[in-house]
C-alpha cells in the first residue's frame, strides 16, 4: 500500500479579504512536499479551487516546483477539477510535469468540492454530470492516441491534431477522484474496467472522531491497517493535511513520524500478511 | 538594458515522429536557466508551441521548475499564446508563478507565430485578431481587478466573479510579444499608452549575418550597443538560443559568455554613456 499526504494549499486571508503571506505558504508547501521525498513517503496531492480562501487554482504549476524539489515522490493532483478543464490543456500540463519528474506524475480527476469553477469558466450547474463523463472520456482518448478523433457537447471537436508532449509513463496514471457520494462515479469507473479508483481522503484534521492520525505510531498504523482491511485492500492512502490550516512545524512533524514510523510499520505489518498467505495457500496446496 | 535569453524547447523527432529523450532535453533547459541565473543574466523566456517538435505547450509548468531552481532571474512565458488561452487560466498560472518565484514571474502575450493552436482549441483563423484584442483586454481587466465584470464574443462573461490567487507583484508585468509584422499590434499598444512592447527576437542561430551572437565578446557587445542605439534605447535585449536546436555544452557556453562577459561591458558602456549625457545636461544648463 502507498502512503501518502494530499494539501490543499490554504491561504490565510486577512478582513479585506486579501491572502496574507502566500508566497511563504507556497514556499512552507514546498518544504513539505521535500521532506515528504525525503522520509520516504510514497505520493504527494495538490488540491485545485478557485477560491479566495485557496492559492491553489494552478495546481501544475505548484506541482512542477515540487518535481524540481524532489527525486522519487510521485506527485498528483487531488483533485484536477476536470469537469471545468479543457482535456488538451490538462493533459499537456501532466505530460510536461511528467518529463519533468522523470515519470512521477499522476492525475487524479473529479468533479471538485465547490462549484465556484462554473461561474468563472462558463459552465451550468446542469450539465455537471455530462461535463464530466463527457471531457473524462476526451482526456483518455488523449492518453491513448497522439492524434485525436473526437467530438462531444462541451467541446470543440478534434480532426486528428496531435497533442504534445507526450509523457514519459505510458499510460500516464490517471485516477477517478471521488468525495461524499460515489453513485455515478463508480459507474463510470466500473463502465471502464481498468480505471484506479481513488476512495474520499480521510481528514486528519477531524479531530480524534475518524481522524486516522491521531495517536500514537502504533496506533495511527493499527488504524491504517484496519482501513485497509475493512475496504478489502486499497492500492493507496493518502492525509489530507493542509498548508497554512495546519501550523508548519506541527505539517512537518507529522510528515516526518508518518514517514519514518507509521509506514515501515505498515509495510512490515502487510508484508507478513502477505507472507503468511502465501505460506498458508502453499500449505492447502500441500494438503 | 537587461539582458537575457529566450529559449523554444525543441524535441529531437525520430522517424516515426516520437520525440527522442525529452526528458533529458527538459533537464537540460533546467540547468540552462539555472546557470543563466548564476551568471547574473536578466531574464530567461520560455516559448509556447503545440506541435511534435516541441516540448513547450505548458510553459508555465516549465517556468515553476525553473524558479524552484532559482533566485534572481525573471521567468518569463515567450510568448504565451494568448488568442488560443483563457487568460483566466493564464492569469492563474502566471499568478502561482509570481508566488512560486518570489515576484519574479512576467506575461509576454503574443499571437504565436504557427497556427496549430487554433484548430486544437477550436478557434477560426478569420478571428486571429479579434481573438486576440479581446482576450488580451480581459487579461488586463483581471490584472487590474480580482473581481472582474467582462464580456465579450469569444469566452464567457465574468460577472463578479474573483481570480485567484493573485500575484505578488503589483502589477503583475504584461509585454505584447511580437514578431513579423507589428501593424495592429502597435495599435494595440499605442491605445493602452503602458503596456511595454518587446520587439522581435534575434535569432543566434540565424548564421553570421544579422546574428548579434557571433564573434568575440568585444565584437557582441559593440552589436548590442549598436542595436539599442539604432531602436532609441530599449529596456530589453534576449537572445533566442533553443534547447535540443543548439547543442548542449555549448548553449551553456553561450549563457556563460553573455552573462560573465558580455552583459558586464554593455553595461559598463551604457553607464558611462549615462554619466556622460548627464555631465552635457549639467554643462549645458550651467551654459
Amino acid at each position: 500500500m502507498q502512503i501518502g499526504v494530499d494539501s490543499f494549499v490554504a491561504a490565510t486571508v486577512d478582513a479585506a479579504g486579501r491572502a496574507v503571506n502566500p508566497a511563504r505558504h507556497l514556499s512552507e508547501l514546498l518544504e513539505a512536499v521535500t521532506l515528504a521525498d525525503e522520509v520516504g513517503l510514497d505520493v504527494f496531492g495538490i488540491g485545485e479551487h478557485h477560491r479566495r480562501e485557496f492559492l491553489d487554482s494552478a495546481p501544475t504549476v505548484i506541482l512542477a516546483a515540487a518535481a524540481a524539489r524532489t527525486r522519487r515522490i510521485r506527485l498528483t493532483s487531488a483533485v484536477t477539477v476536470l469537469s471545468a478543464a479543457d482535456p488538451v490543456r490538462v493533459f499537456q500540463e501532466f505530460a510536461t510535469l511528467d518529463l519533468l519528474s522523470n515519470g512521477r506524475a499522476e492525475i487524479v480527476a473529479g468533479r471538485g468540492s465547490f462549484i465556484e469553477a462554473f461561474p468563472l469558466f462558463g459552465l451550468e450547474l446542469e450539465d455537471y454530470d455530462s461535463l464530466f463523463a463527457e471531457k473524462l472520456d476526451l482526456l483518455l482518448k488523449i492518453r491513448e492516441h497522439t492524434h485525436v478523433y473526437w467530438s462531444g457537447k462541451h467541446r470543440a471537436a478534434l480532426t486528428g491534431q496531435g497533442v504534445y508532449p507526450r509523457p514519459l509513463q505510458n499510460p500516464l496514471p490517471v485516477w477517478l477522484g471521488v468525495g461524499g457520494t460515489t453513485g455515478s462515479f463508480t459507474e463510470i469507473g466500473r463502465e471502464r474496467g481498468w480505471l484506479p479508483m481513488t476512495r474520499a481522503h480521510f481528514d486528519a484534521q477531524l479531530g480524534p472522531t475518524g481522524a486516522l492520525l491521531v495517536g500514537d505510531v502504533e496506533t495511527v498504523a493499527e488504524k491504517i491497517l484496519h482501513v485497509n482491511e475493512s475496504l478489502g485492500g486499497i492500492s493507496r492512502l493518502t492525509f489530507q493535511m493542509s498548508v497554512a490550516a495546519l501550523p508548519h512545524a506541527k505539517l512537518l512533524r507529522a510528515i516526518e513520524l508518518l514517514g519514518t514510523r507509521v509506514a515501515p510499520r505498515v509495510r512490515t505489518a502487510l508484508a507478513s500478511e502477505t507472507a503468511a498467505e502465501l505460506l498458508s495457500t502453499d500449505s492447502h496446496r500441500a494438503a
